[in-house]
């Protein structure tokens, strides 16, 4: 069923119209009276709906139901990835959301080779969203991560920690495992940071863990800086139960 | 420590010398007498070496010891992966060496949009096998992956059940998870199997099924065809005690 996302104040339990892209996008996808669709409010909740009008930039939709989006994972996640190579973090982006990441969350490190400055973020910043959100439409999510920039390594940390557990990735760490970290407590929501191309500081990762943070290893295997988020990412969705 | 690949006949314990590819690699990096190299044979084997001569088109190395790759997974995982378009295929080669796959076999199936013919597939094969060895090595792996060209989806199957465990990803399978069949039984390897652009058909599905394959699932989120392998390989790692 083609999914369309709403801001949560358009989303309504009898009746809906959908213009602007939404209008442009159920052309391309010829849309007919009698069609059933689902619209999101891109925060959790879902309607299947009816196609009941179709005209020049607005289709007309009869609520059929509303739901709670059976596509969220248990656990929010969060992935903190210092600055990569503008690609890799729009390559995060689009895989982090069919992941089920909750939210992504990029920042500057020491050996970042990317630093982007102010005026060319804003854009971006737009670009990486757009992307988050066709990417929650594919894979059939009812929220759209949103895409948070921070602007220091002390911030990202001060903020990773506020979740349940907050665990960095660091490859100079061999003894302990991402496992041993979940395995330990309960938790709600979960961070994830990982450095940029040439790694994070010894230093960075001291102040890390004495913010709190748990450091983990991914393996014996260096993973490139795009892989990492996303294999951690896929193993914190399987040790919780998501397949 | 820079790794070097060289064929299984070419490692000696005691004496080697570069050439070729790995030679002009070594003047890149401006290699010296006295430094320390890693030279392995795709196999598994390594060997830390001194480098004791530099010179035009050859480097010699004196052996200091040989040791069994101690960054190969304990479980052999080959990724079965129906042809996608060529980028996202070169995408999943690069990515499942990273991640510690034993082999990567790609076959056409038949919703596949991509069908590369005879002649272009010996070429892109060879490609294929570089990005693997080129992975291989700066992941610091022990083992090439081989990339395997597979002519039909039959052969894929009879293949794939030939390891411990044969595991296929379905997006129409809601009951079956992956951690239900990881958890069953004790395997040494596992085929992880998945389907191009537009998935599978239900047809191909039960083949596999008949054939003993089992069918499961990655989560409710629609993964696309170049996330699905990655997301379950660093699951099978994840689950197997490699982070």
């Amino acid at each position: 069923m083609t999914r369309f996302f709403v801001p949560p104040e358009e989303l309504n339990i009898s009746f809906m119209v959908l213009t602007g892209e939404n209008a442009a996008h159920a052309k391309v996808l010829r849309l007919k009276n009698g069609e059933q669709v689902m619209v999101c409010d891109g925060q959790g909740a879902e309607c299947i709906c009816t196609v009941s009008d179709v005209s020049s930039g607005q289709i007309s939709l009869v609520v059929n139901s509303v739901q709670k989006s059976s596509s969220e994972p248990s656990v929010k996640v969060s992935i903190y990835m210092a600055f990569p190579k503008s690609d890799k973090l729009e390559h995060v982006i689009q895989k982090a959301t069919e992941l089920g990441a909750y939210e992504i969350v990029a920042f500057p490190s020491a050996r970042c080779i990317s630093r982007p400055d102010e005026k060319s973020l804003q854009k971006k910043k737009e670009r990486w969203q757009k992307i988050a959100a066709s990417a929650s439409e594919q894979s059939g999510r009812g929220h759209i991560p949103e895409i948070i920039i921070l602007g220091s390594y002390s911030e990202a940390i001060s903020r990773a920690i506020q979740a349940d557990k907050a665990i960095l990735f660091y490859e100079n760490e061999h003894a302990t495992t991402l496992r041993m970290a979940l395995e330990t407590g309960t938790y709600h929501s979960v961070s994830l940071l990982t450095g940029p191309e040439g790694g994070l500081e010894d230093g960075e990762v001291e102040k890390a863990r004495r913010a709190g943070m748990e450091i983990c290893t991914l393996g014996s295997r260096i993973l490139r800086c795009e892989t990492a988020p996303l294999c951690a990412l896929s193993a914190v969705m399987y040790h919780t139960g998501e397949f």
